[in-house]
């Protein structure tokens, strides 16, 4: 398995869905930053499951342990080990599905990979996995914001109701105003309806997350195969459920002209900006100083609360009962999963090493 | 900068659009082999410029030279360094974008990031370098084809002109019927006509590429970080132009709900199956063994024959003429570097160590 | 900081000295390995203090828990994390160490990288962090015997006290015997006199540590940059105290002559194998089958129990007492910690990408 | 294979003994530094082959291209490609080996772990690979200068002659003074006695080189698995012949007790230093300023020019005459590679990512 994210910030996680514990080791985070378990509990608690009706009934406090890396409140620059207690894993939930490959889930996919797979929820391929990625996003953000780089991200569309307004014109104080995490109050209103009607009928629904990150240097992102976009893809393609990434002007680029998607450079206020930032922040693969902005596509849940037609693992045809308890819609928990994966990856590209810094020497030796 | 993709068949490149040559180390390749500078060079000839009336008019033979790595024929398991020289290029057409940032270009990002630019064309930042990609791409699919694995990709849409047919009803024999790369005849015309358009409006236009790799076994992708979906989204994200990727169902997933969208296992001919693959041929990250089918969307090139307006490197206002040698669209030609990209993350998905090779030793100890 | 060793099997790991725990996830561990918390335990027997008198009075149970990667007591392919509590761990030993540098300690270097320095013990600096390596070290002998590969290593030297067999003629049943780990026994009974004299002046003493790699299969390595006694010796040279490693021949060879010291092919019972093996069992960077020997050199342990001049954080010169709890001599301890870090480089090769797995492709087209 | 080394300052490599060039890309060398063709050449004027009496008298020019990577005399921060052909390959000396295995060679190796060897010389395990490594070091050691950062090496050991002064006592300038490259004048004498009398009994003789790091600034190396002894020695043993590495103190530490041992910090001029430096300039894996000192011990030449006994492919006992162009003693040659190597792994510390870095934007912040 692949456990480990980020080549400078980098995080390695473990645990199942019904284990002890699930954990992460941050490697990497610069020292002498103040971090402590409240700060990261916040976070939790905006991802967490049972914080409100249309979200799981599994109930975790997601209370944080810091273990190691930091010493009187402060970051060291040793590995940080944050540790979550798993407290409401009832298995037996689960052991009707011991024989069964639960449609578009990945029962099927991991029982042929490993030839034994951990049948107590979803075990690796669980969405409890991302607490930790919001856990070290947490700390992500924290030293983010020492260089003024802000994390956003928001609903924008759940089943066919979809936001209007750009993320330019949005107010991100309104983000947090609604349990469907929904800027425009209205649409929230209608994205609540569609969740509560895909409850009803014991089915569940889709959605998009638009992520913004705002304040970021020039020159963020690796030119050839490390491109800024081409990472957060990965990153946002990584979250469960997610099935589509699209940045600055997006799929809607394949039907414009060059004309019209060109962005004007314009100098303002001493700095270099663009008209239209149709190129979402990114030229070349690198920063150029204005607002990123992302969609991601999720589908909707695959555990329904309904009898499913499936197969066992001898291959005959079963039928699967709707049990367990999960979310009617996951998209609104998926806002803060979004926010920690691209505050990971802002973090992980401020700490590439800086290729320039040989130029003080240069000029030092030329005195 | 990052120019190193893969993690068992590693690909390093090399090479400015205007410099003398470009060319690709390729490491990890599996010994035994048979490749030759032919079958690279056939590869090359479907992204070579100055191929058809649509595309850029430099002329570069594009004919490789192995330099390492083979004995009598065959690969050797040491690295195979690719040699593509440059033969058209024309610095002098690029002398006037030394003092000016080109809209939507990597001039002012590189400037920023490097303190130092090849303005000779795009430099590093040209999508000549994807030759080079190609070229390792032609490699992997040889290797490929022993284990029955075929990666396809063709041009789904243009500007506004769609193709309605859906990938599993399309011959893909078709594909290279038409300059655009469009198996569908009359789909295939507007879009032609959309690009002529284009062309004589001294203009570009955007477009999509759909890829689909077929016979993947079950079990390539890893569950958390390297989810197969998510490293083949950085892969086509790495492409020049590229700004959006979808799998499986895609952006359309967000709209749907559980019960529709879920993929039902039936057993087939002895073989598990779905009915519908909305999966996309992965879950969980791994693949399933049916067809693994995305989307990519490109933007207009950047360069168009226009005069536009932009700042020269003091931020003064300036007006840059419509000059040089480029692609009105550059879709047709992304079709080949999107196969090779493919080809690249499904063969470093098979070589990645088999773990459940122990059980051979297991089972001898206990006979 | 660099908390990750390995490319296939990789830990990673975290915790201080005097901190709440330490721990360590396994990433690419072969599924279906039955493991459990007594085999990691008895490895850790080995190493922790207290085991004798010659050892630091550090009081650890160092009592492991398994908190994921299992299931019904066999590994699923998912990480495995092992916690390791503290609990004897008296900060308030290292207070009057808060503002000075002790020599050939890394209170200066540390201080000096990261502007913050936990004071209290080690740090991240401790061999503590060592037992992590142990229990993952179990963890890849218990596979590797799979394949009957077995790793052994012993305590050749202490102080001016050399053994005189050379590993061939050596009964490795005997290296548990003593308290010293040396399968001499009238070489371990002056090896302990060293030691208690040593212990006796208050100070301490080094030594050498000789390691066997027995069974491996010929071909683990890589040919240029990951040669197998390359990444060994990486391996070795990350020992705390480590001051040098030689393979094969090792030093020797410098004063020999080519007809001396080339290795003879023979056939052997239908295998292949070297008159006098001055290779250590790797030509080219490849094993060739035979036993892999080398030899670890470790300098006497920093902390003595002599009052010591030092300077403190304001560059005054001061002295420091000697206080604390250490051993008179680590070798002893390290056998262990040599044997995990030789387990776990060759678990590492033998999970290596299998590159010839497309023969058997080849073949079954041919057929 | 493994053709890559570093983590920031990124050498890949690739090429034959015997085929026709053979080359190296680096990436991530620092943008601005002014590099040419003619310093690379005079680096690799130290270790080609036909320089003196006491070396291979194969006839390389061994004169590099620069292919990109430079604008106008400058790195652009993209990678370097540079091409060293080969003109001298007489692959027809080498038929005679195509059905054996020469002992001390890889070809055993080799062919059994990939199926098929390139028997034209030594392929990709011939030391002819490390031209591309002083390649790439004489680039980091121009950039390194401009950090006042120095790297020395001299032969310190031929056989049985070793030299009598410490580094500490040596003047550099000596080392290019006489063939063999030792700093004593007397010693070399000796040593090229040695030499010739191994040369003329048809054989070949191994030796020892002393490398020397002076000027890195505090702080370099990671505290747990990437220490900077560990790297280093990681570096050395990848040089082909190398049987084992020591620094500061090295093997000799194995016998000494740790009053002796300990490095006593002094204060000196305003700057912390030790009073033996026995530490060689490395405490808990991180430099402490002080010079970094090491010692690498390579086996005598394989190839010998006298008749050997050996197996063929099929294991038939067989005898190789000893013919070909080699050296009699490759520790002379070795010397640039040393250096080159050293170089690389400093370049690369000094390139890890500043991670105290967020001080400066907490301290804006607080303002």
């Amino acid at each position: 398995m692949a456990n480990t994210w980020g080549k400078n910030f980098r995080i390695t996680t473990f645990g199942e869905s019904h284990g002890k514990a699930i954990g992460i080791i941050i490697d990497g985070c610069p020292p002498k930053l103040a971090i402590d378990e409240h700060m990261i509990n916040q976070a939790l608690a905006e991802r967490k499951p049972g914080q409100s009706p249309i979200t799981s009934a599994r109930n975790e406090p997601d209370q944080c342990q810091i273990l190691s890396g930091t010493f009187q409140g402060k970051t060291t620059g040793a590995p940080i080990m944050i540790l979550i207690q798993n407290h409401d894993a009832k298995s037996k939930d689960y052991k009707h599905l011991a024989n069964v490959y639960r449609p578009s889930h990945a029962d099927y996919t991991y029982t042929q990979k490993y030839g034994i797979r951990d049948y107590r929820g979803g075990g690796r391929s669980s969405a409890r996995e991302t607490a930790t990625w919001v856990a070290a996003g947490a700390i992500a953000q924290a030293w983010l914001k020492l260089y003024n780089i802000q994390i956003q991200a928001y609903v924008s569309q759940i089943g066919k109701v979809q936001m209007k307004k750009k993320y330019r014109n949005i107010c991100f104080k309104n983000v947090e105003k609604n349990m469907v995490r929904c800027p425009e109050k209205k649409t929230a209103e209608k994205m609540l309806k569609t969740i509560a009607k895909a409850k009803k009928n014991k089915d569940t629904v889709g959605g998009m997350v638009t992520g913004v990150i705002q304040g970021t240097p020039v020159g963020l992102g690796e030119p050839v195969f490390d491109k800024f976009h081409a990472v957060l893809g990965q990153a946002m393609l990584s979250i469960n459920a997610a099935k589509g990434f699209e940045y600055g002007s997006g799929f809607r680029a394949a039907q414009m002209y060059g004309s019209m998607h060109n962005d004007v450079f314009i100098q303002k206020n001493g700095q270099v900006k663009t008209k239209k930032n149709y190129s979402g922040g990114i030229q070349g693969g690198i920063t150029h100083g204005e607002d990123i902005y992302f969609n991601v596509a999720f589908k909707p849940v695959a555990t329904i609360m309904q009898t499913q037609q499936s197969i066992d693992l001898q291959g005959n045809t079963t039928y699967i009962p709707g049990k367990g308890r999960h979310d009617p819609c996951i998209v609104p928990r998926a806002v803060p999963i979004v926010k920690a994966m691209a505050a990971l990856v802002t973090i992980d590209f401020m700490l590439y090493p800086q290729k320039n810094s040989h130029h003080e020497a240069e000029n030092s030796t030329n005195e």
